[in-house]
């Protein structure tokens, strides 16, 4: 598949000098548009890169009708140029994308999944929290944690012991029939689905010690991609069991959360 | 001039997933190649990618004889694929590079620089401390934080208030007697000429509180591109003076490293 390059000083690739997202298509149509271009908009506001236009962001999904699910990723650099760390004068940013075909896992939205606690905690930088910027090594770092299929997502706490996200999800957990999420303002990626959700008044951010995950009584992970995963058993980084949940007949998240990505809730 | 260019789906540019090294060549010849080499595969080491053999690094600056300063830059990412962070089965790093004229500043070693204290404070990430990864936002949002040419970096400190680094530079400092350099265990560059004057044993690994740089005897920032600047001036991030310092005749870090970099000590 033919795809977009970058040459070597692009600072994207010097520095991780950009944001991205990961949105999914529908018929060609793009689910969740709203949130995934306010939080490419605040990302280049955070790191002050002049933003792509509404509509050039909208010709990235526009081109070519399809049908089923993709995925389409969205790279904005801060373009070429600059004496080292210092930003050109006039920066002229890279807008690139790429659609992918895609399918959802649905035996993980009705049978649920295993998740390990990952060693890597998550630095604090309250400067990047929250924005889907290029600077990703700790995720890489946290997947290659593990091989084994069997787990398939990894939980991360930040330096400070709190549940922070999964490398690639957002977390959410219930107790006394609340559903909340982390507070995401020190480190990690607020999700489109987590924004969509918190903005339906169903969830609310919140503090949990990862040393309490293991009490809760559900546990989910999410994405606008995948939909909602719920977490059957917990395992510590270092193999041990640490928890098993029960799949209840009704699931409050999946029943909100899937018929905003145009997937079914499974209860 | 011609470059190379990476695809999309490259993560160096899609997460950071990668190293570089900046690299001083002197009538085509590399300065510090030994430990340029040796911090590049420590890097590769623990981002866990396959590294570049010693014979691919030396043909980045073997190819054509010039006369003169240039910086060489290298590259080198973990490649494309994989599925998300996770990793691919068999990856194929690639490894890049690009050289330009480069004339050093000579006037900032004889009469030092004007340096400011930088608002953003890194964050403490040991599993990436001392590596030259490709995540670079934090410098590139400090050196942001200014644009007046009067002050030639910034000074940056980690969220316990410790000092790290420069944006681009190594610092050093002197008191009573001793020359002394930032623990980097947490965070920050391990440059190639602070590696050599700590083996040299003129330099000293330390802690030091950012509320107290400016009781310091001296202060500089060097790099093995521009050698080492003394510190004559220190500014708050709001602009206000903090200390100054004199030119003494005999300047003890340039003695030893400006003959390492085969530039000329200027006392």
């Amino acid at each position: 598949m033919s795809q977009p390059w970058v040459p070597f000083d692009d600072r994207g690739l010097a520095y991780g000098d950009g944001v991205f997202e990961t949105v999914l298509l529908h018929d060609g149509q793009p689910v969740l548009w709203q949130q995934h271009v306010e939080r490419l908009l605040e990302g280049c506001q955070r790191l002050m890169i002049d933003p792509p236009s509404p509509a050039a962001l909208s010709a990235t999904w526009q081109a070519a009708p399809t049908v089923g699910w993709e995925v389409l990723k969205i790279i904005v650099t801060r373009g070429s140029g600059g004496r080292g760390y210092a930003i050109p004068d006039v920066a002229a940013p890279r807008l690139m994308s790429r659609r992918v075909p895609f399918q959802p896992d649905s035996s993980a939205w009705s049978q649920g999944v295993s998740v390990r606690i990952c060693s890597l905690r998550l630095a604090r930088q309250p400067r990047l929290a929250g924005i889907k910027h290029l600077n990703r090594l700790e995720n890489v770092l946290a997947r290659q944690e593990w091989q084994a299929t069997d787990y398939r997502e990894g939980l991360l706490a930040d330096n400070h012991g709190l549940v922070v996200e999964a490398t690639s999800m957002n977390l959410f957990w219930e107790q006394n029939g609340c559903i909340m999420t982390p507070t995401l303002d020190q480190c990690g990626v607020e999700g489109t689905l987590r924004a969509a959700l918190i903005d339906a008044q169903l969830v609310t951010p919140a503090q949990l010690a990862i040393d309490e995950v293991a009490a809760v009584d559900r546990l989910w992970l999410a994405n606008s991609v995948q939909g909602v995963w719920p977490v059957n058993a917990l395992w510590t980084a270092e193999g041990a069991p640490l928890r098993r949940w029960g799949a209840p007949r009704h699931d409050p998240l999946q029943a909100v959360a899937h018929p905003l990505l145009g997937y079914p809730a499974t209860s």
